[in-house]
């Protein structure tokens, strides 16, 4: 322990420089035009793991975006931690909020202020040097692999297959992620329940060309507001998600189990003022902590129709888009859900209109047990590094991926976060406390310590 | 009429390449950075008076946009013609639909596409060509005056101060105006009713920051969301606008003049096919003529929130927009519309979001008699040179300073326009048929020979 936090001290800065270098580069997967970013960063990844004393490391081809792989084999009677994470990031949009550059990272009030800092660049590279640290204190109890996707912000679209086809390569005893948040600094927490996502975008077309509002307002049907319509009507005035079947297969959480979520800490009030609203919404019946954690939810991410610039343009428009994602928990199944959707949102459309919708994005929810021994480890590793025992927390994010790995690769993860809520991933002035980030690499060797006890 | 018809014969290329000059100026109102522009506008049209044979031609200062005057004073015993139009147009937004640039007027099967090549452009320059006409051969019946602004396009918010200022300069006998439509080349009409406008712009605002949508999504109010359940409230099932006291002012058609208006010719099916719609939506009770003419609407001209790039953000948006108009009818006041809609808007949101609203334009609606002189001079003048008489018809659209000049100069309009409803004004591609350039500069003199009669 003392060796590790020693030699943390002696290399801090140059583990954040090297982090800088990596978020530097503006891996937007959601961007077709991107490929040359994207491979940049799968390289610079390839050469950490490298440089941090992979046996091997290489950018594997999938049907999309490279996956960097990287292993260090110790010994075969050791058991193997399967560290998964993503290069990629999200779109910065919009750019006019950011008080410093996405990809130019700065130092603010003990923060590191960028795109990735947290989401998941961030979190990935304390893996990096933690795998670094043990490697060079020769304190390494795991055999330790590497799979660094560049696609989780559009999905995983590639990833599933990319598992199925290497198998035998990614054989672990453990996923080990930390791509999820805890509650506060002074309050670990571990993920043990994700939501699975739908993400859809719909188009709503009335006439064959934008109309002056005068001529035409009032008898001819206007695609953005029924747009407005129809979205308006997808949630109640319970704040329920009224598609058809859309309840049908979710798990509902026992009343005991919901005593005992309750007793979390969480206050409304510092909640509220956090975001500067005066009051919460949701679903009837349910906390803020259980509309996130284990209640679906339905949000607009996007809409745009008409004129948008300065002044008044007298427009009916033409076409009204939107994107809508929905909010998955257990049992729902993501393409189920996108099924419902189509078809609901399809038949609520008036005559005056033709409606297209098309899939972008979806994955199934998660939960992870909390009696293996991969979350006793984490659970022990926080405890000794935070002084703190971590509570087991339900988030309402979503990481595709988790549960296709228990299909295809049958191994189940642990989502061992640092992030904090108020990291402001996805969003402008994205950040990471530096903070969380040496105290994660500090835990992580931890993790490997207990997780090699408990198998043994 | 022959003179006049062989005068148009010997200049019609020049009418054309003079009318193409102006349109190139693009002249946006709606862009406080294009100064410049309107100025050259106003400059272009003041020496086309002058080239015409004004007594004289000015750019005049106003508190906004500068106004262009001109003047030909015959003798002070005949009446005396005001013509009014606007050199400022619209937005070419969105730019990817036209098939030609905006600015570069291209004549494509018998019409001249571009901004402004019907509104206003295309049909105030026919009245500079008329009266060059009259002028050089001798047959000017009027004292003629040009008050021409810049700043129709964005609710002419300093005409009338304007005209309060100078109310001896712009007296007058009638005010003409092509700025409207007929219903069609071989069935001319005059508009006679015009619809106010009530203009806003919304926002609402939910947390202080785009929020990650997994994370908060089903616990805070989404802005986006909410906003389309607000406007979707703003109109119920029947299409009747849901404002308190919205109809209180509304002028009812009796149902002898409502089966008047019935008889005006208008297919259904040409309609539909036209814009490409399987069914027209609107106010029930009403048909798609009273819908336009007779009835207020309400529509939404632009909204935007959230992410709308490529693929998939999943993004709790911070604010939503929208650009909000309402097109009245008499006997409703813009000014008090708006109160109403603001009042109304901000009682509606929930206490998750805080709502603003401010206009952005507006106007009264106006009705023209059919039994005064200028009337009577315009039907004889269309029925002469089309062939057909004109049928009076209530428009749809908004020209709010016509009842300001009812109001400040005493004056009555007559709306004159020789505009088709598939010119596509305010649209991508507007465009303007030769034919009714030409039928328009040839039908004026007419008006101005048969006013002069029956003023006499």
């Amino acid at each position: 322990m003392k060796q590790i936090k020693n030699y943390i001290d002696n290399h801090k800065d140059r583990f954040l420089y090297e982090l800088f270098d990596l978020i530097r580069i503006p891996s937007i997967s959601a961007f077709a035009d991107r490929k040359e970013d994207m491979l940049r960063a799968a390289n610079s990844l390839k050469e950490s793991l490298l440089a941090a004393g992979a046996d091997r490391a290489v950018v594997m081809e999938t049907t999309g975006l490279p996956v960097v792989f990287g292993e260090k084999l110790v010994d075969s009677s050791l058991p193997t931690v399967l560290v998964y994470g993503h290069y990629d990031v999200q779109p910065v949009e919009p750019l006019e909020q950011w008080k410093s550059p996405p990809f130019e990272p700065e130092i603010r009030e003990e923060k590191i202020y960028a795109r990735g800092a947290d989401d998941d660049k961030g979190q990935l590279f304390m893996h990096v040097k933690a795998f670094e640290i043990m490697e060079k204190t020769n304190t390494l109890t795991c055999n330790v692999k590497f799979m660094i996707e560049g696609e989780e912000e559009i999905g995983s679209p590639s990833l599933k297959a990319f598992c199925r086809k290497h198998k035998s390569l990614l054989k672990s005893d453990v996923i080990l992620i930390s791509d999820t948040t805890m509650i506060a600094q002074d309050t670990p927490s571990i993920t043990v329940g994700l939501r699975g996502l739908s993400y859809l975008e719909v188009e709503v077309t009335g006439p064959n060309r934008d109309l002056h509002s005068g001529l035409y307002g009032g008898a001819v049907g206007n695609p953005a507001n029924i747009l407005a319509k129809m979205i308006a009507s997808l949630t109640d005035e319970n704040n329920r998600i009224t598609i058809p079947g859309f309840y049908d297969d979710v798990r509902e959480v026992t009343e005991q189990e919901r005593a005992k979520m309750a007793g979390a800490p969480f206050n409304l009030d510092t909640y509220k003022k956090a975001l500067d609203i005066d009051d919460v919404m949701g679903e009837k019946g349910y906390s803020t902590t259980e509309r996130t954690g284990i209640r679906p939810s339905l949000d607009v991410n996007g809409i745009w129709s008409g004129y948008t610039g300065e002044g008044a343009k007298t427009v009916l428009p033409s076409k009204a888009h939107a994107k809508i994602s929905m909010r998955l928990v257990p049992d729902q199944d993501s393409k189920k859900v996108d099924e419902r959707f189509i078809d609901h949102f399809k038949s609520i459309a008036p005559p005056g209109v033709k409606v297209e919708v098309r899939s972008l994005h979806g994955g199934q929810g998660y939960v992870t047990p909390i009696d293996f021994p991969a979350y006793r480890a984490a659970e022990k590793a926080i405890e000794q590094s935070f002084g703190k025992k971590p509570i087991p927390v339900r988030s309402g994010g979503s990481i595709p991926i988790v549960s296709d790995f228990e299909e295809v690769l049958g191994v189940k993860s642990i989502l061992m976060g640092f992030g904090l809520d108020s990291d402001a991933i996805h969003s402008p002035n994205e950040n990471y406390p530096l903070f969380n980030f040496y105290k994660g690499i500090e835990t992580i060797p931890l993790f490997y310590k207990y997780f090699s006890e408990e198998m043994r």
